[in-house]
C-alpha cells in the first residue's frame, strides 16, 4: 500500500492558537485512493527544518504533500527548501511571471516586485495552476517518489489538488480502496476487548484494527484495504458481525451513533417515553438526550435534585430513606427513578446519585461511588459503580453508565 | 532561546477524523517559559517512524515531548521506540508493576497481563507519576537534551506536565518571562471590543493583543514579554484595569474564570441560592453550574421541562398562558423562572425557553428565538434574543445568555 506524508509549513502553525486542519481534507482524499498516512509534520518557516523533514519523508514514503510557505515574502522558503532537498536548481520562468503579472492586472494593480519570487520553478517540475491566488504549485517526481507543493489556504490548495493532483495519483492507485468503521463498546476494558476479538481480526490480512479508550467507552477502529468498494464493505460487514456476536450486548454502536443517539433511537422505535432524575450528574444526562433533534417525542422531563430537600419534594423520595441509607445509596437511587417516572407519567425512569468529588467522600463512600437507578412499570432496580477520574470524568462516566443501563434494560425486556 | 518539538503518537491521529489538539496546550506552557516550537510531528504507531522523528528532533532541538502510545496493548510502542532511539535498555520495574496493580485493585479488578508492559522503564530515566491513569511517564536527559514521554489523554498528561515536568524546565528557563491573560467579555461584538480597547493596548510595546470570538463570548488575549515576573504582572494588571474601566459590566472574567464559575462565586459571596428551569437548553445550564465543586451550597434544583405538560405540572406555568402566548414567549419564560424559584424556595430563579431547531420554527418564531426569564423576591422579567448557529450552538449561547443575565442582575442589585 502506498504511503504518504504531509508537511504543513508556517511558523503561525506552531503557536498555541493555530492548528493544521488542512491535512484532514488531504488525508481523506488520499485514503479514498488507498493511500495511508505515515506521518504528518508541522514545520516553521525554516529552510533547514523543511529540508530535513522532506528528506526523511522521501526515505520512507511514496507521496509527499507540502503546503504553505509559497507566498511572495522573505519568510516564504518552501520553494527553495524543496529545491535544495532534491538538489535541483530554481529557474526563473518568464511565462509564469507573466501569468502572475496578469492576475494583478485583472485587479488593476501593478505586480509588486516581491511576487517575482513566485515565478521561480524547480528544474524538471510541473507548474500547478492556482485559480484562486498568485502562488503556483509544484509537482515533481524524484527517485520514483511524488512531491506535491501547494499553497496554504484551503480555498487555493483544495481546487488545485482536485484538478491537477488527483488525476496523477489516480493513475497509480489501480483499484485500491480503503474503508473504515468504528464499533463502540461499553462496560468492558481495552485489554478485555482486545483479548476477545484478537482471534477475529488477526484472521484478516487486509484489515487494520486499533482499539482506543475514549473517556467512557472502547472504540474498535477497523480499516480495510481492498480492490473494490464491494469487497471492502463485505469484509467490514463480516468482521463487524463476528465482533458483535462475540461481544454481545456490550456493543452499542456500529455506525457512528453515540450512546444518547442509540438510546433515543431505541425509545423512538419502541414508542416509549423517559424521565430522568439526576443528582451528581447535575443535568448532564438530560442535556445529552436533548442534544438530539426530535428528543421531545420520548424525553418528557428531567429533574436535577441536588439538595436532599429537592429529592423529597420533587421526586417523592421518603425522607426516612435518605436518613437511613444516605442520599448516595441504592435505595435512594431506586426511589428517585420511581419518583421521576411516576411524576412524569413516563414508561421509564432513570436516576443517578453519587459522589463526584473532590469533596463529600467518607471511608464508606469514596469519590467515584455512584448508584444508577432504573424503574419501569414492573420494577425498580439499581447498579453500584466505583468510577475512576476527576469530577468532570466521573460525571461523564456516570451519565454514560446510566444511559447504558437503560439501553440494556430496553434490549433485554424486548428480547424476552 | 531554547527550542522544543512535540511528537504526537497514534495511528488514529493520521485519520481524517482526528486532530492532535494536545500540542496546543503544551505549546502554551512552553511559550510561557520562553521556549518556542521548532516543529510538531504526528507519527503512527510504527517504531521506525517514531525513532527517526525523535533522532531528528534531538539533532536540532533542546526539549522533545512525546505523547501517546504508552498503553498496555501491542500497538503501543513509544516506550520501546524511545529506548531504541537513544540506545538504552528497557528494564522491568517491580515497584512500578505493583503501583499499577494497586490502581486496578482499587477498582476491584485484577490487573490484565498486558498492563505489565507499562512497568518497563528506560535505564537512567525518571518515572513520572500518573494520578489519572495506569501509564507512567518518562523523563530522561540525553546529550544535554531533555526527552519527556507522556500518555495521550489530556486528563492524564496535563497534570503530569504541571507537577513533574514544569519544575524541571523552569530551572533552565533563565529570566525571560512570557505571561498571558485572557479577559472575557459578554454582550459585545468583536469589532466593537477592538474599537474600544485599541487605544489602550496600542500604547504598550511589549504587549501582544489578540481578540477572538469563542462561541458565545469575546476573548481578549494579552501576551506580555518582560524580563521579570513582577514586571510582566505589573503590565498585565495595568492593561486589564484600563480595559475593565472602558468596557464595564461587559467584562465578566479577567482571571480565567468561566461564566458558570463567575455566577457561582457571586452567589456564594452574596449568600444567595438559585433554581433553574430549562426547556430548549435541556439541562445544559444546570449541568454547567454543577460542574463546579461546591455548587450544592447555592444550586438547589433544576427542572428540564421539555414537554408543555411538564411546564404546567412541575413549574406551575398556567396552561392558559401557554395556549395564549405559546411555550416560546416572554410570558412563559417569566412564569417558568417564578415557578421554579417558588417551588425550590431559592433567592433567584432563571429560565430558558426557545427554538433550537432544526425543526419547530414558524415565520413568527424562527430558529434561534430564545427567551431568558429571571425572577427574584421583587420581580420577574425576561430578555428576547435571536441567536445564530446550529442546534448545539444555539443551546450553548442560550445557556451563556441566561447565566450572563443572572450575573448582571446580581451585580446591579448589589451596586444600587
Amino acid at each position: 500500500m502506498p504511503k504518504a506524508e504531509i508537511i504543513a509549513i508556517g511558523s503561525e502553525l506552531l503557536t498555541p492558537e493555530k492548528i493544521d486542519t488542512n491535512s484532514l481534507w488531504f488525508t481523506e482524499k488520499l485514503n479514498e485512493l488507498g493511500v495511508e498516512l505515515r506521518a504528518k509534520t508541522i514545520a516553521g518557516d525554516e529552510i533547514e527544518v523543511i529540508k530535513d523533514e522532506l528528506k526523511q519523508a522521501l526515505q520512507r514514503s511514496d507521496i509527499i504533500i507540502l503546503t504553505g510557505g509559497l507566498g511572495p515574502t522573505e519568510d516564504d522558503v518552501t520553494r527553495q527548501a524543496v529545491a535544495e532537498a532534491i538538489q535541483k536548481p530554481l529557474i526563473f520562468d518568464e511565462n509564469l511571471a507573466n501569468t502572475i503579472r496578469e492576475k494583478f492586472m485583472k485587479l488593476n494593480r501593478p505586480m509588486p516586485e516581491a511576487n517575482k519570487r513566485q515565478a521561480f520553478v524547480i528544474e524538471g517540475s510541473t507548474v500547478l495552476t492556482n485559480e484562486h491566488g498568485t502562488a503556483p504549485g509544484i509537482f515533481i517526481e524524484y527517485n520514483n517518489k511524488k512531491i506535491i507543493v501547494l499553497p496554504g489556504p484551503p480555498r487555493e490548495n483544495q481546487p488545485m489538488f482536485e484538478s491537477s493532483v488527483l488525476p496523477i495519483l489516480r493513475k497509480d492507485s489501480g483499484n485500491r480502496v480503503i474503508k473504515k468503521r468504528v464499533i463502540r463498546v461499553s462496560g468492558m476494558g481495552e485489554s478485555a476487548v482486545d483479548e476477545a476479538i484478537a482471534p477475529i481480526y488477526s484472521g484478516y490480512q487486509n484489515l487494520k484494527t486499533s482499539i482506543l479508550f475514549n473517556r467512557s467507552e472502547i472504540e474498535i477502529h477497523l480499516t480495510v484495504n481492498a480492490n473494490s468498494i464491494e469487497s471492502a464493505q463485505k469484509t467490514l460487514e463480516e468482521v463487524t458481525k463476528k465482533i458483535c456476536e462475540k461481544l454481545g450486548i456490550a456493543v452499542f454502536s456500529t455506525n457512528g451513533e453515540t450512546m444518547e443517539e442509540v438510546v433515543g433511537r431505541l425509545l423512538k422505535e419502541k414508542n416509549k417515553t423517559l424521565a430522568v432524575a439526576e443528582s451528581c450528574t447535575g443535568g448532564l444526562i438530560s442535556m445529552r438526550l436533548t442534544e438530539i433533534p426530535g428528543a421531545s417525542s420520548y424525553f418528557l422531563q428531567g429533574v436535577v435534585a441536588y439538595a436532599n430537600e429537592a429529592k423529597v419534594k420533587m421526586l417523592d423520595v421518603a425522607e426516612e430513606l435518605i436518613n437511613r441509607h444516605g442520599a448516595v445509596s441504592a435505595e435512594v437511587a431506586e426511589a428517585m427513578a420511581k419518583g421521576v417516572r411516576e411524576r412524569a407519567g413516563s414508561d421509564y425512569g432513570i436516576s443517578v446519585t453519587g459522589i463526584a468529588g473532590p469533596t463529600g467522600a467518607s471511608p464508606q463512600k469514596p469519590i467515584g461511588l455512584v448508584f444508577i437507578g432504573y424503574a419501569d412499570d414492573k420494577q425498580a432496580k439499581s447498579l453500584k459503580l466505583i468510577l475512576p477520574g476527576d469530577r468532570h470524568l466521573i460525571r461523564w462516566r456516570a451519565s454514560q453508565a446510566a444511559l447504558d443501563y437503560l439501553r440494556r434494560q430496553i434490549l433485554k425486556s424486548h428480547t424476552l
